[in-house]
């Protein structure tokens, strides 16, 4: 079993990690693609931790698990804080092959989404 | 002339703002669409300014400017901050129909970018 997760920063907000958690949920519905679970996971202020979401899916059966990052740009919690985690999560389950993907903000795609966006601004509240 | 502000929080990293604005410039030379110029600016501790960088689009000639929230969430910066920058911006530049566009974080399209990624995994990075 193909697992991913989603690994947002967390949010003193519920409503913020409500928002990654039910994004999780439309990727599984619709984009699940080769991935039987899609979970989200957060490095800080909400749960569950990284290691708490690798290891629920290794614990589900989860043969391998992809740490997709949902983050914009690449500071030290995409270029140190998730690949230590990951690192930690493969000591722990070397029974689990753990990828690590890319995050969001490299994304070629992001400019065309962006552009689609610019144009559905709201006519109403134009000056 | 219609110009599009990409909107980004900032960072005390100037590599996080520079990956703003380099994205700002690849979306003016592949994604510009009705969009004579894309520039990029920020709510806090980068420059220019949210309302430094509509005053120079407006100086430029820009009769419109579309304001695109780069942010994943829609906390307090993008519900109440962003808009009420505009809302100033409007007050100062009333011959430029100023827009608001929605937050990077509600594009329904996310979700497919998202699951495109989790395939381009490191594979020389797995266990």
């Amino acid at each position: 079993m193909k697992a991913l997760l989603l690994v947002a920063h967390g949010s003193r907000r519920e409503a913020s990690n409500e928002e990654v958690r039910a994004l999780a949920r439309r990727m599984a519905r619709y984009h699940g693609g080769g991935f039987a679970r899609v979970e989200a996971a957060f490095l800080e202020l909400a749960e569950p931790s990284i290691a708490e979401g690798i290891g629920a899916l290794a614990a589900a059966g989860a043969r391998e698990v992809v740490v997709l990052p949902y983050f914009l740009s690449a500071g030290r919690h995409v270029s140190q804080d998730i690949p230590a985690e990951v690192e930690r999560a493969r000591a722990r389950h070397p029974e689990t092959v753990i990828r690590l993907a890319p995050h969001l903000g490299s994304a070629p795609g992001v400019a065309a989404l962006l552009a689609e966006l610019a144009g559905e601004t709201d006519r109403t509240a134009a000056s």
